[in-house]
């Protein structure tokens, strides 16, 4: 093998100097390069691999960055983004100051729309594509590459189904792998994987159907088919529609052998590909085991209750659950909406359905919440993970709007817990029997109880609706929390001089609010602190002050949380600093009190 | 012909007691009892027109209330409602205290799930079908009732993905009349479209690639054929699709031949059809006009200028810019999600594009605005139509949620323009070049200025971003309005014995908000009023409590705006009388202070 290749590529135009018989070395340099970084560094690893040989053919055939490509989801583009430019600062990845783990348009010129939720790259690939007819540049390529988990999210129908009817220059490339970040499901899938095993019994093609010219499957990872093929289609006008078929991970075996643990599977060696082992002996448990081991437990002594996930079972542990109840715990797919009008619908015969969805992605459902749910009073029970700041995925992701935006949806209940135990009680409680939705919003990683299964899984409390806790008694200031956040409320407290000054109130319901301790606090304190992992417009701290407005308190009242940008990446801890609320801010806070 | 049968028709049982031949003539009789109510009480006519045969027969053929009937959207519904024992009470359709212009849960059993947006009944007779099959009631029937245009909603979509690996009771009726309120679009309208003329060229099917059981297209007006099919249809398990013809506004020629005006065409003559005629003269505008014309006339000025509507040309007034500029201006079909991206993939490249939604309906977009637009900072422009109450379509309808769900995201302007000048100067600010996306509300109808086109239409101001207004000074309580509500404090001021008093100030900006104006303000009045169209949850006065309680200011302040609780039908001014942000309400507030 010749010379290192990679490292002469700066952008995609040295990519074009190349050979083409030089392009498999090309990606055998690239997959390495990805795996020796995010062995170190962590990341997404499966997807990327799997896109090693589209993405050098990509770039090798069209005109980038003056052809634009859109990724979907985006944690496939880590190719994208060392050849583009941005290899040398590729071990950035992810962390403060660095690079996004995903495309962003602030970063390069070759990420041309910023992405990281799904199912978004055709819409926007079409209205570039529609905007370059518009401007008479009808040469102008335009391609949205978009998995077979993406592609059956509500969104990407809408954005095929609107493209086949225009004349725009769009190529919408389907990465087939079966599986997003758990394998895929639904009717469509089931529909590709018969295509592709050259049984179509029908002789459907649900593509040409909306209008599309389409080709495929093909090999993704035989680059010269796929370089002959984008050539091809870039000479043919109008919405084109290419079928490769891929595998996740590919290039490193335990990656391709496990493609779920694989997808973003922490530090591992670069050689063999085993996972760093990771000790988590006396660690705190997850707050996504947490669920999962809880609503386990609860469905075992209840058949009414049911699981729902769009596309999480691992990342939300309602694998559990569906492990031992098949037929009462579903993973519908990359869709938000039709998994909370489905809770809905259950809820409407007497199902007590937890409707497990992120805090980010709950956004794609938030007129289902509305219309569907809390219109109807119906007592679905949202669990929202990855609540607050989640670190490392950034700004695509935190989920840091949702106390704003579903604090003014009337009926529902919207909670908080501050840990394990407060999150399987109110789990727990949900399942009693409540006249209205509930939305449980919970951090993404550990939290503070170090045993907490042994000790407490399946020991339930019921919790009062709208109560809150004294965490404890002060002279001088009275500390609001909402939620997780209240641990460094706690610690913060601890490490002053004076402790006495601090009284520290647990706020976990934020609707309904716990009013008559709220009286008591007015009355009594003349310095009202709030602090919540969610923005600061509209949130918790708003809640308090309509309250005080509304019954003329004037005591003081500063709100800390998410100020009103958005949060970039970084882990946590460095992102709570950032936002002054984490130990050590509150901590130099309540002492200048 | 015989006695008056639906007179005598008093639940669905009494129904199945009528001898098949009989049913014709309930179809003559309910059509003509729509047509009379409707034509004097005014409502939603050509949809439920078209679905009579369809109602009776369902009805006929199912174990209604037992089996579950979900109809989508529910505009459809009326020969439902009348024949489910809601005759007597249908005069009171759509009026305060009266029967809801919808399908809704607390108003009947026959009512399975309250709808009003679309696209909802797949994925909720789904969750109704799973339960049962958990219940072991295996021989209960599910059946989604759903229009072409709202099939190709992307929620539509996930529904049937999910719907066709399940072993779900599932009767899905595609209503196919190739219309929704303005003509249907799209590929998959092109698609039915063929399959209706027989010509499926590529022997596709769609549906059965998604794994139902397709039938059809058969003639939805043949009532005997519809209930020979549905009886088939009863006895097949699993997913299932009808796929039936209907004319919108069937048996009233004139709704027959004018689909997009008889959708709901206000009073007419119940035994021609003719409209009544409206006197316009000396009215002011509707806002939509303002809209539509003033779009119209930027578009000829500034080729950049691009408009989306997602189905609401008519609605939104869109239909002028679409019929002068039809490759500028795009129906996308019943798909916000899409709309939304798609305007920010428009925006990456230069154009200046007007993304007009209904303030209600950009809850579907929710996360669109958030993740595709705003976070990019892209400076799309959303026309938030009928923002605030709207009036008789009622809970389901009310924009009253866009304030707080779009001031807590980071970049994105917030505008509510005080009237018809304010909504035209905006419209033109946007597009001389923003840094960021904006979001302007504005109510459905009209507003307060007479002659408006005549002397304004063209006659274009800058507006300053984030500035305030002051109306009327005063000397001892600052009324802060935003948007159009402003006109209801005007008039309750001048009512005043001692109008001396009350200083208005205009703050259409709701974000940025004008915080010198403010500052000036609290340092001038101890007692600060903030009146929305909005919930009173999260919105405008929130962000003014905010920023009193950030700048430490103790004045007063009284928030007015919609309560916490969804809001049922009626007049714009009943309902503004109910949440007491009417000019009586208001004349007596100010008085009393």
């Amino acid at each position: 093998m010749s010379a290192n290749l990679l490292l002469n590529l700066n952008s995609p135009a040295d990519l074009r100097q190349l050979e083409e018989t030089q392009l498999p070395q090309v990606a055998q340099e690239l997959r390495n390069f990805i795996i020796d970084i995010v062995a170190v560094k962590e990341g997404h690893l499966g997807a990327s691999l799997g896109v090693v040989e589209l993405t050098i053919a990509l770039h090798y055939v069209f005109d980038t960055p003056n052809d634009l490509l859109v990724w979907d989801v985006g944690h496939q583009a880590y190719g994208h983004k060392i050849i583009t430019g941005r290899r040398d600062v590729f071990h950035t990845n992810r962390q403060l100051g660095g690079i996004s783990g995903f495309p962003k348009r602030s970063e390069s010129v070759y990420d041309t729309f910023g992405v990281g939720h799904s199912s978004t790259s055709i819409s926007a690939a079409l209205g570039m594509a529609i905007a370059s007819n518009l401007k008479g540049d009808y040469n102008k390529q335009h391609i949205a590459v978009i998995g077979d988990a993406s592609i059956a999210s509500g969104m990407a129908f809408e954005g095929l189904n609107h493209a086949g009817v225009t004349d725009a220059n769009l190529l919408v490339i389907l990465n087939d792998n079966a599986i997003g970040i758990d394998p895929s499901v639904g009717a469509l899938k089931q529909y590709l994987t018969a295509v592709k095993a050259g049984k179509n019994p029908r002789q459907n093609n649900m593509i040409k159907s909306l209008n599309f010219d389409y080709s495929g499957p093909i090999d993704g990872h035989d680059i010269f088919a796929v370089i002959k093929e984008l050539k091809r289609l870039q000479k043919i006008k109008g919405p084109k529609f290419l079928h490769i078929i891929t595998t996740k991970g590919k290039g490193l075996q335990q990656a391709e052998e496990n493609q779920v643990i694989y997808h973003a599977p922490g530090k591992f060696d670069a050689s063999t590909g085993v996972l760093q082992p990771k000790s988590e002996e006396n660690l705190p448990p997850k707050y996504q085991d947490v669920f999962g081991l809880t609503i386990l437990d609860l469905a075992r002594k209840n058949e009414k209750i049911i699981g729902i996930t769009p596309a999480m079972p691992s990342g939300s542990s309602l694998k559990f659950m569906m492990d031992e109840f098949p037929k009462r715990a579903f993973d519908v797919g990359i869709a938000e909406q039709h998994a909370v009008t489905l809770a809905a619908g259950m809820a409407t015969q007497g199902m007590i359905v937890y409707c497990n969805i992120y805090s980010t992605f709950l956004q794609r459902a938030y007129d289902q919440v509305i219309h569907d749910v809390a219109l109807q009073n119906l007592p679905v029970i949202f669990c929202l993970d990855r609540a607050g700041l989640v670190g490392e995925d950034g700004a695509t992701h935190h989920g840091v709007f949702d106390i704003a935006y579903l604090r003014c949806i009337p009926n529902i209940i919207v909670y908080a817990p501050s840990n394990e135990i407060a999150l399987q009680n109110i789990l727990y409680t949900a399942q009693l029997g409540l006249n209205n939705p509930i939305a449980i919003r919970y951090p993404r990683g550990r939290g503070v109880i170090t045993n907490w299964q042994a000790k407490n899984l399946g020991k339930y409390q019921e919790i009062e609706i709208g109560r809150s806790i004294c965490n404890k008694k002060g002279s001088r200031i009275a500390v609001l929390s909402n939620g997780s956040i209240g641990n460094n409320v706690t610690l913060a407290i601890a490490k002053m001089q004076h402790p006495e000054t601090i009284a520290h109130y647990d706020f976990s319901f934020v609707k309904p609010l716990d009013e008559k301790e709220l009286h008591t606090l007015f009355n009594n304190f003349k310095t009202i602190v709030t602090i919540e992992d969610g923005t600061v417009k509209g949130g918790f701290g708003s809640a308090i002050l309509e309250f005080a407005s509304e019954n003329s308190y004037t005591s003081k009242i500063t709100v800390l949380g998410i100020p009103d940008e958005f949060i970039e990446q970084g882990t946590v801890a460095e992102l709570q600093q950032y936002c002054k609320i984490d130990v050590k801010s509150l901590e130099i806070l309540f002492s200048n009190y």
